[in-house]
């Protein structure tokens, strides 16, 4: 029994990759090979082919970023919003990256009270049929909603702690009356809870999502929480870049990895990459990927 | 084009009822008769067969109550944890409840940044197959992530404020710099988002859940937040008791719903309705939601 973190951090160093990709698919943003337009004009009517073009793109890309990256991350949204076909879409996509041997991290921030929160786990950390290696969660409801996502310790869950969008100020950011903000207590909180789920590289099967476009935050949150792997999503189409996302690594150069989800699906829509053209949208993605590895690796050296 | 929360008050007073049945097939408290346990011995593979069970039980629920409640609320845990046939599952028990003319109250608990939030939005507010008219979401990424949620009028969404599960004392309860709790504050800026958004009836598309287990905290809330619709969970299983919940509701006794799931679903498992026998489990139900609809407006009078 190898815990999740272990196997993650394995499979970042074999790869030497410290990127994430997402698997978000944007349906205004896939290529007109892939989707025609005129599907999207009866979104529910068409929901059946709209599924299976995402489900090729989907493959493609996993393809071309396949030794790329350790990580893919499916955004749940993207696909409950095509119904059943697109649920169907979800757990075949994720059931081909693993095929690929890549760690799949579903993004669904899923959260609830401790037996609802139960069934969530049951539903993809402790099924058999796809090996989901771990899932994001919202930690607002506290320890009783959080520990059922830890209770296979081959799996592991990211908790949000400071998310990457504008708004996240508008509660992170509150002052507690002990001088910490509301994103700091949540982080010593998850730390704290995670202690019980420490890997053998030091960090814990519970990890948190810190986004790339806050780096002062994400620096003082490094040296808060030293056993705390990070996901930073917020590069790339969001605005942070690598010198940004520097500040969320160990002075080793491990402990996070980095999400980019239209900057590499969509890359071929760039003007950086659109010698590719539409056609050979998933060359350009394996070039944007390339690109990122290289730009974190770099800035870490 | 009427606004959510004056559908669901109109309906509310219609029928009478401030309950809300909550819809969470815990497998193993279905009837045998319904479920047979011997399919639980591998979920994965009789997903199918399982899901057929949920959804005849799910229709005589509806059957039993749609004339006893406003609204029934399932929890998308337990159907997302029978996969693909879950989530049809789901579905179908959603139409269901529309041709019994009930509001549908999906619940959960999305999250999300803006353009991933409009995604949920998209997958159970805006589409037209089923009408979903709300959905309970979490408050943690602040407005860019709420705002997706309450684009359509006619539909609305319940955020997460102070949950009835033990642990929410943990981040909920901390104090802010300011004496307000992190959950007031999550209160006072529910209020303030959802000002914008307020039906003739005074409360606002933007309602909030707040546990019965807490009584105290809940009659503060009542006080701080005049415009916010409350869902109050926590009722029955998880030990809150109706004089616990009066103080959720305005003078005029509007203002709230209080939902109970295993206490209504499984009703036929308590002393209290084993006369009428785990085959009549709809009958237990019914009286169970009768019981518990009087109790409330009893309080209320």
């Amino acid at each position: 029994m190898k815990y999740f973190i272990d196997q993650l951090q394995q499979k970042i160093e074999e790869k030497d990759s410290r990127i994430c990709v997402g698997l978000d698919p944007h349906l205004n943003l896939l290529p007109e090979k892939v989707l025609a337009a005129e599907l999207l004009e009866d979104l529910e009517a068409n929901q059946k082919e709209i599924a299976a073009a995402v489900l090729t793109f989907n493959k493609n890309i996993i393809d071309a970023v396949a030794d790329m990256t350790a990580v893919v991350k499916p955004q749940m949204a993207f696909y409950e919003k095509l119904g059943i076909p697109g649920m169907e879409t979800l757990w075949q996509t994720m059931a081909y990256a693993k095929t690929k041997d890549l760690i799949v991290l579903l993004d669904g921030k899923r959260n609830d009270i401790g037996s609802t929160a139960g069934a969530y786990a049951e539903a993809y950390l402790e099924n058999k049929k796809t090996e989901i290696d771990s899932i994001t969660i919202n930690p607002y409801l506290g320890s009783d909603g959080i520990l059922p996502f830890l209770r296979n310790k081959e799996r592991g869950a990211f908790a949000l702690l400071r998310t990457s969008n504008p708004s996240a100020v508008e509660l992170q950011d509150l002052k507690l009356a002990d001088g910490r903000t509301v994103y700091q207590a949540v982080g010593d909180f998850l730390r704290d809870l995670g202690s019980d789920y420490l890997g053998e590289c030091g960090y814990s099967n519970l990890a948190a999502v810190v986004g790339a476009t806050y780096p002062k935050e994400l620096k003082e949150i490094r040296a808060q929480l030293d056993s705390v792997f990070f996901l930073i999503p917020g590069f790339g189409a969001q605005g942070g870049g690598a010198s940004d996302i520097k500040a969320g690594f160990d002075s080793y150069g491990r402990g996070a990895v980095v999400n980019s989800s239209r900057g590499i699906n969509f890359a071929y829509r760039k003007e950086e990459y659109a010698h590719f053209g539409a056609d050979n949208y998933a060359k350009a993605a394996r070039a944007a990927a390339e690109k990122m590895k290289k730009e974190i690796n770099e800035v870490l050296r």
